[in-house]
């Protein structure tokens, strides 16, 4: 059993607490932007509240998740440091938090892992050792670290800090509209959608769950009634790439009302629409919720519907701007 | 003399203006984010603040100031309707705003303008008349207009109702951030420039305009103290192609520190770092405020500086977003 293992153990986790982690983030996060748009709206029918977590510090959720982990540590543990692994947005996100709370903060990262991630990473000052691709590389250098350091392991999201801090951002929505009819939240290893699920059900919303259909393993995992394991890198939403872990099951088992399945043609349309639309940039991951919302009209027609839209980190240096501009 | 031009004459505008804009457009406009980017400081070395106007209703600052001209009209003028002549952003806020408060617009479009600005016209109802490009049938459209309708004219910037609309974006951008040290806006025919330089001048802030430099217009009308005629469309900057106007012209020149020069080469590499570090999608009229601060440090550098990013329409179907997740 590791060190954060044993702690998830000791930590109930219910809406208490994610009104708790609200509090203790709120200095550090950034409270995102609710937006609205006429044409989306009358596109799919209904009325839809976008949480932009695309406009979070790290320009992703994961920071609310990070930040309140390390505000749980004693003294002692922060002066220890933290470690975890992680090819994107969980390594900036504690990184960044690591670096406000003066916390040393140590991050594996796949060799492979595209340059855009490893600076994200870099920038907030952690230190980064980089893994060969693969399980057996991760696996060791964890081992290591609990044999070689007193530095805490931080995982990415099975964990009730973790779960509790992303819930934070379903929490802020719904003080911001509390005429909500439902919820939905992409899902990859499920600390998002946890939280958001223990947000809607605190004010009996309907919940659900967007993911790639190339990586169902949440939605089979809800019909087996056991953790799906992650299918591998077939989806270009590279946030949802992810099983369940094992608190996040629990809870998504218990309360989300479904999980909807989107191909990755319609995430990219989806992703399209909200680029024009809504003037901002959100990565494929936050881009299933919409692509949902359009496939599913007959669970959202007529409804105020919130969605988290959970990041925006794409490498715009790969889109060629000046083509914009040429004559058409 | 044309009809606005008599109203524009019975009209004093100050301060107490632009308060009274946000007081009344406020039900109907967007309160847009204020947004901060750590990379973007560092890489500047100063604390920038965004006023996002490309989150603002039709995706442009455009919208306040239409609207609030909307609001100024008489019973009988609502009921007589409007019109403009626009190929852009102002056509498109009209007719938002004539939407939202039951009054008929018209607008002028020329046959050239892109389909996706005829289409953001078009999705609020407005009645679309095309015409040929050039000075010419704009001319004619607006004589026709005002002998066979009485619908007023509502022209883009150069009005007290105008640029009191425009200022209520920096207004809300200071009391968001009361500690800033200077303004900087994108200046086209300067309503927006001449808005901020009313409020930044109340606050005692030193207000500056960016332009791009192939359509130097604004920055040769302050050497040569009077209105230099517009250049062409000689740069990526669309909403910034117009001259100055009288009303314009007198308040940026009684009130602008100094207008910035930035090339197109630079105005695209700003574009580029916003979109990557903000997460937002703004055209490159916006981008002119960023490519500025970066190339004048000694103006920026250690200060509080608020950016007023004016717009985000952009044609996202040309990006070929497929293109992002492509192997590497």
């Amino acid at each position: 059993m590791t060190a954060w293992q044993q702690v998830a153990g000791q930590h109930a986790l219910n809406l208490d607490t994610i009104q708790k982690a609200d509090k203790q983030i709120a200095p550090y996060s950034v409270h995102t932007p609710v937006l609205q748009s006429d044409a989306l709206n009358k596109h799919c029918g209904a009325s839809l509240w976008f949480k932009c977590e695309n406009l979070q510090r790290t320009g992703a959720f994961k920071f609310r998740g990070a930040c309140y982990a390390l505000l749980q540590l004693t003294e002692r543990e922060r002066e220890a440091g933290v470690f975890t692994v992680s090819s994107g947005n969980h390594g900036a996100a504690l990184a960044c938090a690591g670096q406000m709370l003066g916390i040393a903060v140590h991050v594996g990262v796949p060799r492979t892992a595209p340059q855009i991630k490893k600076q994200n990473i870099a920038q907030y000052g952690a230190r980064i050792t980089e893994l060969e691709p693969g399980m057996a590389a991760r696996e060791a250098f964890t081992a290591e670290q609990q044999t070689t350091s007193l530095a805490m392991f931080i995982p990415p999201y099975d964990h009730p800090w973790i779960i509790a801090g992303q819930g934070t951002a379903a929490l802020e929505l719904i003080k911001h509209q509390p005429n909500l009819d439902c919820l939905i939240a992409p899902v990859g290893g499920g600390g998002l959608l946890s939280g958001t699920c223990m947000v809607g059900q605190s004010q009996e919303l309907a919940v659900y769950g967007a993911e790639p259909e190339t990586v169902n393993d949440a939605w089979e995992s809800l019909r087996n009634g056991k953790v799906a394991p992650a299918k591998g890198p077939l989806s270009i939403c590279d946030g949802l790439l992810t099983q369940l872990g094992e608190h996040t099951f629990s809870i998504i088992r218990s309360h989300v009302q479904d999980i909807l399945l989107v191909s990755e043609a319609e995430i990219i349309s989806a992703m399209g629409l909200l680029w024009q639309q809504l003037k901002i940039i959100v990565e494929p991951s936050s881009a299933t919720v919409m692509a949902a919302v359009l496939k599913y009209p007959g669970l959202f027609e007529g409804r105020n519907v919130g969605l988290i839209l959970s990041g925006g980190n794409v490498d715009i240096s790969r889109l060629g701007l000046r083509s914009l501009f040429d004559e058409a």
